[in-house]
């Protein structure tokens, strides 16, 4: 199903072998002319064109170009763009019939977790339990079916989606696995759930004390109740056996695949870990990386390990670089981790973790920019944020230049702080589907007053500031799809609320396009390469049924690829 | 003076343009012939020749062979071997006159240390002190010119170079700089000394305890005397700052430089960090590796993060792999962490240090050979090598195939224990040049009744085993010239011993040679690539003004190329 990264087989739409030869398209000089000079010099021999497309993609501007065909070079970039009266070259290496499909630029996802989403798919999955008793019966099951082995490690449930009220304990997985110890974490990675056995194996009891920046969740009497939330859950995890290489490969291919067929071509990594860079460069030097991955470092010394001086090439024709590192201000809303600048509407006594001091963040921000490299902030808490762009503007009194400071979710922002990312030039790197999971728990947790900079998309464009759309898989479907139709609409699958939330955030189909292509790459440093369909830029597309400028919300919703294309090769077919 | 991985521009001789395209031999298959088709399809278009030389090369059983012209692919491998009466081709893309030179197969170091070379040559280097006073005025004149930055790391001591008969101590450091922490390394990298700043920056007291594997030097009164032995380093080395990135990719360059120079092409690197792995991979991506690295990772957690479930493939045209891992079953003689099986002639209450209960090491080796890694054991002591022979036998039982365990140095060895070399497939990867350097100590800590196995390379060879040959680098010079002309001589670069010592374990200048190149690629599964000049392996070479094979040690010991080329690429010109 899912062509190699070799030049695609002849399809049924009449298409000639590629030529393999002379990858470069620069003749040679040699001393005195030759027929093969000539030859090589003649660029048809070579392209490749994708006609009879309704095909759309942005200028720089943001503004929307439409064409009917699409010229390839051998180098996998795009060559010309055709409309109808165009003449089509009459020396084509091979040729395809769009047959009226549309054709838009690859979907970018400016925040994800590249191996989290592929050990997700190949391990225990909560995400989809609509209650308590149908993740014990799924962990219970999981258990059954995977007899051998100590642990089970699995992620995804959300206990708002369980309607639950509280959090789980460790007796909710005694009651179906006592025996093994099991670790799950929750949907947003920012809190696990152990039972019994699992809190023995770690050494966790009554005297543990959660390191600065988490919290252990406690039953009435004092006790560990099985739940940890962010730095909490080291207490845990240090215990729990690493994937093996091979699981890791196999997690990583899975997730290219699961990217691929969603649309999206080219994804920011937010977190990678020296595992999976190697798992990566792996893959590239195989020949296999297929999409393309801008890597956050987990941490300056991954960083510096790896990257070395400064941000890496681009390495496998443009597909991997590492430009930067991933820092974390505060936990997630959910599980009342992030950090807010009043209460928690529905926990008075609490406001949040703020995992780091000021310094801290702007030590660790320094430390990164003087080697010129990226910093990008999770920031979800309205006191996160301001944090951040407190850090911000102190270290743009020193660093100065192109250094595309990025704050990712910026969910919950003070409406005063917006204009500030404009002014430092901050890229806001917002997740849309989170909208819409989250919306009745926002309320919850926030109260009806503190919902106007809350997933404030419209806001941040008005306020002169760049958007980056992703949507932090696996924490969220990566479904480029449903996030654009989020985007416009701010309803969930049941079409909820009516109306949408808070809809003058929504923005114009344009902007989220914009906002998944252009600026998504902007946001990664790769906007010459990837993001528009223009001449000499990397030919990352798709083909769709319908035109997604078009379609209603819900269809839009509903939208999946027939093709994925990165770097003018069928990556991807239904 | 070096050429960069690029065509060679064209020299004095005469040199065409070479053609830079096409690479790939295989002509590609069009539909319908072309002379495009045809054109490529002739081989000579791209081939070099380096005529007029004294060609010598092993064929696959060690036995000269000569030849006096070589012809080089564009894919920089060998094409053909000339002997006189043989044409040369007539379609030659570029032709060097060799002017009589001698042409040998590019030496191979199987034990060294990449970094650790790099990192010397660019910091205090106190390896030729040949007193206690010398190297506290080297250590001062440094201090002065380096008066920035806290620490002082250097590296090249040794005690038995300096006559001393104790280890140094704090104080003395302290006398020449007493006010910045200095922490250098012995000669073999088996022990640190440090001043009181140091010991003070790392918080080391008299109450201080060794971990298990290393020796802590006291004073009379028990306090740190200032050095620490093999694992007790980590005591003060885990206060030392780290080398910023930067600071190592110069050292890989200057390393890089240094045995290409000394006509090294390939070499093994027995304990690559993630830190020497990176930089090596930023070279390779830039485009800037010449020599090739066979890299042995410093851990098995190291080793299955960056190779995962096997050795990784070759990267950079053959010029890069992780196959294995480095283990270390005991320290170095002398430091007195060489592992006997009686005690020290002269410290009869101790034995050494063996690291590893037999347990672990058989751990370890099981975890890198169930994945097809292979393992490179350090054992300098005769206790160590019969550990590392029996794990060998043991594990032999369980892992089958083609596995090629090696002992690193293999210095002392129990007569009864060589024959279980060959027995198990087993490689002696030893470094003739610490026989000279070591000699004099050795006697020393073994007596006169345990050298009949120490440094024993005749014996390996006639016990049926296989010899790769290396230097050890930096603990000692990297000149494989040197290493030949002892291996032959057993004598160092003052004549001494007159006849050589146990001269009956000095092998045949051929013997050598072989152990310096085919046995050296055999023992990093390379022997495909390099190791001879044959068609398909790759042209890696050296040109020097005399025969090697006719020279004296004397004129051995003293040789350098005058050119070295590595992938049919000049890669030095003296």
């Amino acid at each position: 199903m899912f062509s190699t990264v070799a030049p695609a087989k002849a399809g049924a739409a009449g298409r000639t072998r590629r030529s393999r030869f002379a990858t470069n398209p620069a003749a040679p000089a040699f001393a005195g002319a030759t027929i093969l000079a000539l030859l090589l010099a003649t660029p048809a021999l070579a392209d490749g064109l994708i006609d009879n497309v309704n095909g759309i993609t942005l200028d720089e501007q943001g503004r929307v170009q439409r064409f009917t065909g699409l010229v390839i070079g051998d180098d996998g970039k795009v060559k010309a763009l055709l409309d109808r009266r165009d003449k089509r070259p009459k020396e084509l290496d091979w040729r395809e019939d769009g047959r009226g499909q549309t054709l838009i630029p690859g979907l970018i996802d400016a925040h994800g977790h590249v191996l989290g989403l592929g050990f997700q798919a190949t391990s225990l999955d909560l995400s989809g339990t609509k209650s308590l008793a149908e993740a014990q019966a799924a962990i219970k099951a999981w258990a059954d079916a995977n007899p051998s082995g100590s642990w089970i490690v699995g992620r995804g449930w959300n206990q708002e989606a369980w309607g639950l009220g509280r959090f789980p304990t460790a007796a909710d997985i005694d009651a179906v696995v006592p025996d093994r110890p099991v670790w799950l974490e929750r949907v947003d990675g920012h809190a696990g759930w152990a039972n019994s056995a699992a809190l023995r194996a770690a050494g966790v009891t009554a005297k543990s004390v959660s390191p600065a920046g988490g919290r252990i969740e406690k039953t009435a009497a004092g006790a560990p109740g099985g739940v940890f939330v962010d730095a909490a859950m080291q207490l845990v995890q240090k215990a729990v056996p690493q994937p093996l290489p091979r699981e890791r490969d196999a997690a990583l291919v899975k997730a290219q695949d699961i990217l691929l067929s969603s649309g999206v071509t080219a994804t920011a990594d937010m977190g990678t870990s020296p595992q999976d860079w190697a798992a990566i460069r792996r893959l590239g030097d195989a020949g296999g990386l297929r999409i393309r991955i801008f890597s956050y470092a987990d941490s300056l010394d991954t960083l510096t390990t790896i990257a070395g001086n400064g941000p890496t090439r681009w390495l496998y024709g443009d597909r991997l670089r590492m430009g930067g590192v991933k820092l974390y201000a505060d936990g997630a809303l959910g599980s009342r981790g992030a950090w807010l600048k009043a209460p928690y509407a529905d926990a008075p006594k609490e406001t949040g973790l703020g995992f780091l001091t000021d310094d801290q963040l702007q030590n660790q921000m320094s430390r990164a920019a003087m080697d010129k490299f990226q910093v990008a902030i999770h920031a979800i808490g309205d006191r996160a944020n301001s944090q951040a762009l407190d850090a911000i503007d102190e270290l743009s009194q020193t660093y100065k230049g192109d250094l595309r400071w990025r704050i990712e979710h910026a969910q919950i922002v003070d409406p005063v702080d917006i204009p500030r990312l404009a002014r430092a030039g901050t890229i806001a790197s917002m997740q849309p589907v989170h909208q819409t999971s989250d919306w009745r728990m926002a309320e919850a947790r926030l109260g009806p007053n503190r919902l106007v900079g809350a997933y404030a998309w419209r806001s941040v464009l008005d306020g002169g500031g760049r958007l980056a759309f992703g949507s932090d898989y696996p924490v969220e479907n990566p479904n480029p799809f449903v996030g654009w139709a989020v985007a416009i609409s701010r309803v969930d699958a049941q079409g909820q609320p009516p109306g949408g939330w808070y809809p003058q955030q929504a923005v114009t189909r344009e902007q989220a396009l914009k906002a998944f292509t252009i600026d998504a790459a902007y946001a990664s440093f790769a906007e010459t390469k990837v993001g528009r369909l223009a001449p000499g830029m990397q030919a990352d597309f798709l083909l769709l049924a319908n035109d997604p400028l078009l379609a209603s919300p819900g269809e839009l919703r509903a939208m999946r690829p027939n093709e994925t294309w990165v770097g003018g090769k069928r990556m991807f077919k239904r």
